[in-house]
């Protein structure tokens, strides 16, 4: 793995000594992360920085509090909380190499981030090389008073509620360009469809109000599921003991925490959950988005299906809908448009489905005291919310905002034969409708001149 | 089908003629559907009664009102409510055959009971034949001012809504047994491990007020799913649109049908829901609840594996846990007795699972105005809580409240070498802990003994 | 459970005492199971037919063996022989009451099962009362040399090979008749569509010769699963363990177990598998069927899909078919008919891929020696086989095998713009094509007379 | 997107004019495809690069035939085959850096590959700029005679033959890694459970012989599956059709292919599909072996719970296996260590399962003459693989191959109460045995002593 040209320094750590690149700011337990998670196209720690920066927060917190309460040595408390602000200031994805899913709870996310706040802190701060871990050590100062299960579960939900504000955004923009559509297309009557076949006549705005109303639903389940992030188990140090951790801190770690989260510009509104051991048990806060976001890919799937059926054609389709033209459609038939952005929300919405799935297996497979599968939940959650706002992003942008009615298309299909006879029957009553239904023995025209007497036009 | 010797009436509709049994209460287009799905193992109409309940007192309403605004003859009226309040005093099953997964969005759903009630109405009322349909006619009385779509989305809301109270009694019911049995076993230690490796010791009481806290959280946010199921679109008679009825039916349909919901002692908060184009094209409130069940399924078969995996043994495992011996465990072995109880959930909570899988499919199928698919929706979802109520009814019952832990062995555990060594560190500090750890050399008596020392036992 | 006012005995086993209906011709085993695992619209062991019928014949088997070797009293194997016979003659649904997903790995299943064939053969051979259990006790006599775990899995094989067997006649003449309406309908073009966007012609043979060819390779699959569960762990009866019967036995079984099945007709071609620990551990070739079957489901939604689509209209769909009518459409929009029969499909498909999911489910779900779940394996094969045949039979007689092409719809579809230039292009290049495209500027007549000019007609 | 301090070139499309980065290899098509279909950590075409490779030898194939058929300028074909060679000679990843999802049924694949293949063909073979396309343009010269369709679903289906076999390797490798341990560890006996209770002693070795059993199941029809892909579409250009290619080509296509792949090192046994027609509906194949997979993940799922459930303890588990140590398990709790590696394989099926959620939706989503979701297929595929084969390749090299029993512990077990008693039943019969059990009452080494005596120890 380490290529034998590079130069290496020697670390130990409970399972023995490992040769590490020279000029790693990551350590030992980093090393033997990556050596043993081989990435085959999975993502890293660092491709996820929404989690990144969440546990950067909850370090710098920590070491913070660790310095108020006595625990820390304050210098070393300063230096922990410069390194983690630098990080925060400058990323350095290189830093952060293992496997986003590993065995094990999440431990070489931690103690990942452990090694690199103690090497960069040991230097800027005391001069000391990497490696030196004096005078701080990664298990003892940047990981005081916590473990990996509450900083990571913390970290996981602090990482989601951001991810999902982004996607919150995108998803009540789609609701607000079908209302604006709506409004402007208002007058426009269309043919409604039962079991895809002819029924009667609504309004085209009808039709998008009722897939905005659809997405504002979804969204506010999301949000009541992101809203229950707030509740974090920061202080549950082992298997949701408080026991584990200083009083002073438990304390404190919070409203801490909040003022960093504040001054990032976060929401700075998190409190502790109301059962540490339930926290330990199940990251089911967590899959409960998950489950929430499965519905709202669903329902894009099936909007997006709308879109390209409503713009089926030109000849042999529906022909109610003209996306814009935004790449040709055919490698081989000049001329070809297809409806290439519904298909890649449809498509967004398919792997977004997929990531649930795997998200869900983690909860039936969770096993008394502590779930271990927490990496395979934050990745899921976040590579779904993220493929997700791709999706719906680029809809909006590039097809839902520019798309048009076929007017007379509508208009024709609105006044057909089921349509007519339907908007007779209330006027004139069954009898009636029925008689010129059978007088017009499927002659559309009369049928619409005897609806157009009925109207008084 | 209808084997030769048995008498038969010709009835006619739209599609042409057709044989019924002579003394069959359901009509011609019932007649249809038994024919054209056959039943393999699956549920007829009758088998699903809290739907068929539901739907029963949305016709009763709809023929109340039909009568106040004018639009129905007081007696047909009496008549249809008079049946209706037959069928609910005294269930007819042979009545309602259909398959309860039809093509067609429910109708012969809605056609079976139009034409129950019709030929029940004009034979008690009016003296007149089964099968006449004079004066009252299946598509015209029972079904005036309203569709299969409006009345069978909003029956289905009151027939999920009603299923899930009792399934909520029963997680409730189980959250308090957890919690009752922390209670009693309170000073009872217990080992706790992470990875299913030895870490601390915790009281009994803390891993169960975990799962109990678990079951509240997904318990809280099924109850949010059910309430939002007193939204129905009654009045929303076609594809969503209001002008299909009557504005006199639509204004009363709910109040009235609110009184008769309170009559029969169910919830009588329904309100019409805020965009009926939206709960034609999908039926999102149910499949919301349906997702939301699926976790709770899966949080349930975590647990019933926990009770199994501290159950086992009696030699060669965990043995945390005694259950209720209720059934021998072996054809073969004498004196065997297995952990069938929490199997039996595990197998209701994959059941129900794939009642949500089937469930959730419909949701990405749905197309444009309509989503036809509701029958699956609401079957799945019926049978989803049924399964679930089951399990955990008996789980508690046979089970959970009749187990009891091995008091030494956790005893035993909860002062293993890990557990008291971490104990040892929180009183007397690392370094005095790594001592007594090395100088011990695995020998737990020494540890045990520095540990009473420390704690000035 | 058992009303007061009914007469009981009392019975024993290794839990104790229990009151069991006087005249029940089960015992204290099932009687403990049907207390136990309360029914909720969930099947019982006799809504299974195919799988008591394969536990009879491994108990007839059995039983035939166990006196050929002299384990067994010839009288006593003879009583056990006939009762057998007398239940695959006569099913007597009532003596099988236990519910289909019970704990435990399916004891209940067996145990219902020898205490029936005990009381019948005590009672019949030697005018013993039921609850007698002499001379022949449930557990000694007809669970001799097996247990729960062989006797069911290898039931569980024969079971699912039968019931699949009925379904693949189905499928191949879904295939057959999809092949013949090509055939009949040869000479017509239809349009083509990529991402619904119209393309090319092709003949209305090519597309239904595609699906039927997707059958079949399904289909194919299916079989060769099937074929797979041709091997049969009979013989190892504890966790895979030849030792545990006799020797005798486990030569003889498998032959004598054949010749039974030969007699009744069914596949008599059965092997012991390879690896007897393997069956215990796993139910992996009936979650292989499962597996399959769930792709076949998929496939069938797309079809049923295909030919709503291409049904859809009368005038606002692509009404290129015409499905016969076989039920009305609506309640409340006279002369509307629905394709009701695809959507059948299309929910028996969704359920089916329901079932599949449980199934699932039990595979990561098994642990180390013995998967516990086969219960739910076997009632989900069995459902979703049932659900799939279902839907199929239908489709094919009251929808496939009647339904029409639009001609006209058609061959106006086929020469419509995009198509009659691609065809331009073949003929005479694509400046040619493309000049014409530009003169035509949409006048979809000028582009039709060149090509007829093209193709010399 | 292109920075406005970057250089660029204009170029044209059927859409307009669009600004390319100057020194782009790509093109207009492609950089359409970027600017549309954001990414947010999903992969780009290049990160797929056994899809990348296949489509290279197609084209490379293509070029040769339409030179030996006279269609294409024998100087044109030779750059491109050059191109072709120097692409797989000289992987060139930033060309390729199209969303591997994107909308249209894969065309920004084929059009990316088309426009790199003519800037590079043009430079090197005619000193034409990027960007000119003259004399190769990238629809007319690197397409001749095929269109996405074929040449995809060509290139996925040799792409994933590539990939499954690396993977088929290491499920072989693990295998024999099991057998090999299992006749290393021969004479051991196990305790071996039903229902997580003690039952009877096995062979260490018979357990993981039932595991290798089981993954040889599943490779073996993973492999069925894999060589069905042999059949290929290409010649099928558009929905199937065979006429829109030149007969000549169509005839030359696949022995020229398979020559290059042999050249290659890969099979090169590729044979044209037997209907073209259901090669453009359904990706039918590359989904049957998805979800072949599907049942190999879930069942290694279960071998890895496996393993740590054996390896629980040290004092409250089963601790009957000791894994290697790898790396520290706990931030928090000295000299623990966690059973991570079997976890990362839990983790890693967990993925897989995902993975073939998405594919699994892709099926039921298809429509009428082609499936527009491919993307998702191979993409969900070549994940799907790569994931598991990462999984089982750590958890050879790292755990399985380096674990060993705790003998003594196993001994133990195997002689324990249960186990013992079974023994002496086979020895000496029921009631000895029972007799024995009575008289122990519970103590077990009375029960040895006698079953010592027994077997003449």
């Amino acid at each position: 793995m380490t290529p034998h040209e590079t130069a290496t320094r020697e670390e130990r750590d409970t399972i023995g000594m490992l040769a590490v690149p020279a000029e790693a700011v990551f350590g030992i337990q980093t090393q033997r992360a990556v050596q043993l998670y081989p990435l085959a196209g999975q993502g890293r720690f660092s491709d996820y920085p929404a989690l990144l920066t969440a546990m950067l927060h909850v370090k710098a917190a920590a070491a913070q509090v660790n310095v108020e309460t006595g625990a820390l040595d304050p210098a070393m408390g300063a230096a922990l909380q410069a390194a983690a602000q630098d990080l925060l200031a400058a990323p350095r994805p290189e830093a952060f190499p293992v496997h986003a899913v590993h065995g094990g709870g999440g431990i070489s996310f931690n103690m990942n981030l452990n090694e690199v706040l103690a090497n960069l802190a040991n230097r800027a701060g005391f001069g000391a090389a990497y490696g030196s871990y004096a005078p701080i050590h990664p298990n003892d100062h940047p990981n005081l008073n916590h473990s990996t299960a509450d900083c990571l579960s913390t970290a996981c939900h602090i990482a989601a509620r951001h991810a999902f504000a982004g996607l919150a955004t995108e998803v009540e923009g789609l609701a607000a360009d079908l209302d604006r559509l709506g409004a402007e297309w208002a007058p426009l009557r269309k043919l409604a469809r039962t079991c895809l076949q002819d029924a009667v006549d609504i309004g085209f705005a009808e039709y998008l109000g009722g897939v905005s109303a659809t997405l504002r639903f979804h969204l506010d389940r999301a949000r009541r599921d992101a809203d229950a992030l707030r509740e974090v188990s920061m202080g549950g140090t082992i298997i949701g003991r408080a026991e584990d951790c200083d009083p002073a801190f438990f304390a404190r770690i919070l409203p801490v925490l909040n003022d960093h989260l504040a001054a990032a510009g976060l929401p700075a509104d998190l409190v502790r959950t109301g059962n540490l051991f339930a926290a330990s048990q199940a990251h089911d806060r967590l899959l409960a988005l998950g489950a929430t976001l499965d519905q709202l890919a669903r329902m894009l799937i099936r909007f997006a299906k709308d879109l390209r059926l409503m713009a089926s054609g030109p000849h042999g389709g529906l022909s109610e809908l003209r996306l814009p033209a935004m790449q040709p459609g055919s490698s081989a038939i000049p001329g070809k448009v297809n409806p290439t952005l519904p298909e890649f929300m449809v498509q967004c919405g398919m792997i977004a489905v997929g990531h649930g799935a795997a998200m869900a297996m983690t909860q039936d497979h969770g096993e008394m005291d502590y779930n271990p599968w927490e990496a395979v939940v934050i990745v899921s959650l976040l590579d779904m919310i993220a493929v997700l706002d791709s999706g719906i992003a680029t809809l909006r942008r590039n097809c839902v905002q520019g798309m048009r009615p076929d007017i007379a298309r509508n208009q024709d299909n609105a006044t057909s034969l089921l349509p007519s006879l339907i908007r007779l029957k209330q006027l004139k009553g069954y009898s009636y409708s029925a008689q010129v239904a059978k007088d017009a023995a499927g002659d559309l025209d009369l049928v619409r001149r005897k609806l157009a007497e009925a109207e008084g036009r």
